[in-house]
């Protein structure tokens, strides 16, 4: 295995096309704060299961496509070389590929308007990182959030496109809160909250994510399934819609959360551990708040709860013995596959 | 009554707990600018008097409460001791703490939401003071209109818990606008519009606030007494809903720019009366449209068009003879009292 | 032609008076990004011409007095006096003051609501300015944006005040997108595209605005044309709204946006114009998402879309040979309308 990883490693160092190909496979890691190609050939096998058993395979092509075009561009501006390599360019494009064909019909102008999703994910992507730097925090998922809000809302207003949410525009309160009833078939429910950071629902796809994570990282695999049963479970508490539930729809932000707040940006410990509670909790009510505010206009809150909850969370810079920056960034690709291997 | 002040003050510096106490009870008078400890008793007087006059007793234990857990979760969170003994930390989670039971119905399990409100609260105002802090501006009370649209967004969401609000969703210029007649009956509206800075509509509680503000400080009265007025005849003027103009619901948000703009973040004089007349109307034309963007989700402006307001007028830095910093910050609790008294 | 230039040149810089009408002469250049008296000129007639073509004179009243008032409130607050000599405190409140006449019917206390709206728009103006300034950007044209929307969003809760926008509150998706059809009159609906930057329907109008750029720069001319071209082609081939497209309303952001990306803020070549294409395409997105964002509001999407995509491309700051700060700004009148003539 060692002998793979430090030939993949030189390989990817010399060849330029074989660093590419290293960098969008870090890309679908990196959506869950992992630096991993490995991790991430794992989640795009998840991907893929998630999407053909949906029967859906154009939602994976969608995803490799904005994936491959979204670092290409960030190649193509010149971004910060390092950034790159690390799949910090390919996350964000790689969901945008993923939610444009799970939200559009299937048309020859919808790759189109992906494609230029992709591009404009890359943009936003430098764009907001320019203003967060300000605060030592970066744009997290958000470019994706942005600019697939800004891909649905836009085609509402274009005749070419028709939007396949199951949602349609009405007022907060209107209609049935709780038509769906939940089956109380809980694991599968928690491990499609873990699927659904990737806009795919499929307890199988979760299981596989997992697994990707507990390759690179222990402690990130354990506060993503902390993160999904904890959101869950409150939800299900304070009596949210049961169909909602049982998609794991209210899980994925929480994931994503509890991985970034108890796991990378600071030391795993006991005081982390609450304050990543109280995190959990604090997304799911960004995530109900921000469903109502987007109710009127019938589009996903998508990873934006996530995004919001962990910016207020991380802004208050509390010493709970953060991560020294160095060990995050050293870490190689060695390092990192040794670790989990 | 020197000897009372010199006294407290001791305690407060040496016993802990009397330190807390201290700290709470500055809370209240923060709201409204003053950095007081009578002040701040005087307020929660008025508080008990309006939630009782209302049948709401829960309402004054929901502020009491929130200010205390927000009190103490800056402290868990180890923030600045300064500021959290001047009651910055206070204000925002006490505002928290009198919304939640006016606008959600009575059960255990709102005061559970309450709690996880107030913990929010500091929390979010922890992150908010982080971003204003490079424009050398507070969050104000936005901690508490965040959080606060947060939770009754969210309780949308849950079977668990109804919204109490007057509104419904609807679409802005549906219904009659000026459905409630107005019975000119001004000065207890006026007095209604200080009171409703702490959400109580109760025109001796608005008394008893412009009196706490006279023992701190004589310009912050007068100016909070310009506000109100200003604001309800301007209101009054363009034809504005009677009902709400009678509840003094124009007034308050124009309090609040009054006495910061007016009175303590400038000295006072005749170009910066001006200017806060000018912040007076447009404290008032910002909450108009704030009303109308939430009139789809059925929330209250809370005092989030002070907050808009205030930042607008104080980015430019226009030099009307500001308050020197250090005069404000070297303010003792002795000195701040015997001017008072 | 060049003793004329001189002459003015001279004649502003002694006299104070002849200075104000200089710098409010520069405003209407200033919107499109031209610092230079004659070309704000050209555009005021530009705009009267299409005020009293559509019968609505006050509309042109209304514009210069914004613009009067605007650049004296600026005058009055002590800004920076070069920013002021620019015409850089005119070009917004001119906007706020076509605006208000535009959405709001004809009567008195319009007039006092459009001169407080101007005050604000330049209070607006060095607020924005003050936050933009840490990422190295300005406010562009959002201190009228934000202004005008706040005036008419508060107009919907005063009797006294009647909105006449042609819309409805309505949810996305009600009633049929594309009622209105095109009829492929292609040229005057590029004209009118530019026209529509003022707020003006007219062709002609548009035709005089093209020569006003092209006395001051033939590149923001020619990009000019390049915006309303290229947005009004994407958005029929999209399958838009007919009869919007055939006011223009789909061409005017990317007209700014395609001058400034294209012509102002780098050296135009080969790799900034693929850019400021993909910009184009990016402000139409931008554009279709705000307009479903405000029809539950019923307000108009006005220059908002141009400056959040311009914010978004000048954010990452790639280096296509960005124009030398100093020789935009040192460009004095003398030196622009020689190079013009």
């Amino acid at each position: 295995m060692s002998a793979v990883t430090h030939g993949w490693h030189r390989l990817s160092s010399r060849n330029p096309l074989v660093g590419f190909v290293d960098a969008c496979l870090r890309g679908p890691a990196q959506v869950v704060f992992q630096n991993n190609p490995l991790t991430g050939l794992i989640i795009l096998v998840a991907l893929a299961w998630g999407a053909f058993e949906n029967g859906q395979p154009r939602v994976f092509g969608g995803g490799v496509l904005g994936l491959v075009v979204g670092t290409a561009t960030a190649l193509a501006l010149q971004v910060d070389r390092t950034s790159l390599r690390q799949g910090l360019f390919g996350f964000s494009p790689l969901l945008t590929g993923l939610a444009v064909p799970t939200f559009l019909d299937d048309r020859p102008l919808m790759w189109l308007y992906l494609v230029l999703g992709a591009v404009g994910t890359t943009v936003v992507t430098l764009a907001l990182n320019a203003i967060f730097k300000k605060w030592g925090l970066t744009a997290f998922t958000f470019p994706f959030v942005l600019t697939t809000w800004v891909l649905l809302m836009a085609a509402y207003q274009f005749d070419r496109f028709t939007v396949l949410t199951d949602m349609t525009p009405k007022l907060p309160g209107e209609g049935s809160l709780t038509g769906g009833s939940f089956d109380w078939d809980l694991i599968p429910t928690f491990l499609r909250g873990v699927s659904q950071v990737f806009l795919i629902n499929s307890w199988v796809s979760g299981l596989i994510i997992v697994i990707a994570l507990l390759v690179n990282s222990r402690w990130s695999a354990l506060f993503a399934v902390v993160g999904t049963v904890g959101a869950t479970l409150l939800a299900l508490w304070f009596g949210a819609d049961g169909a909602s539930l049982d998609k794991g729809l209210y899980g994925f932000n929480a994931v994503l959360t509890a991985i970034a707040v108890g796991a990378v940006m600071h030391r795993p410990g006991t005081l982390v551990t609450v304050y990543t509670l109280f995190g959990i909790a604090l997304t799911l009510f960004v995530q109900m708040a921000l469903a109502t505010v987007l109710t009127p206009l019938a589009i996903p809150v998508l990873t934006g709860p996530f995004n919001i909850a962990t910016w207020l969370l991380l802004l208050p810079q509390r010493h709970f013995a953060p991560v020294p920056n160095h060990e995050r960034v050293k870490e190689s690709v060695v390092s990192t596959l040794k670790r989990a291997v």
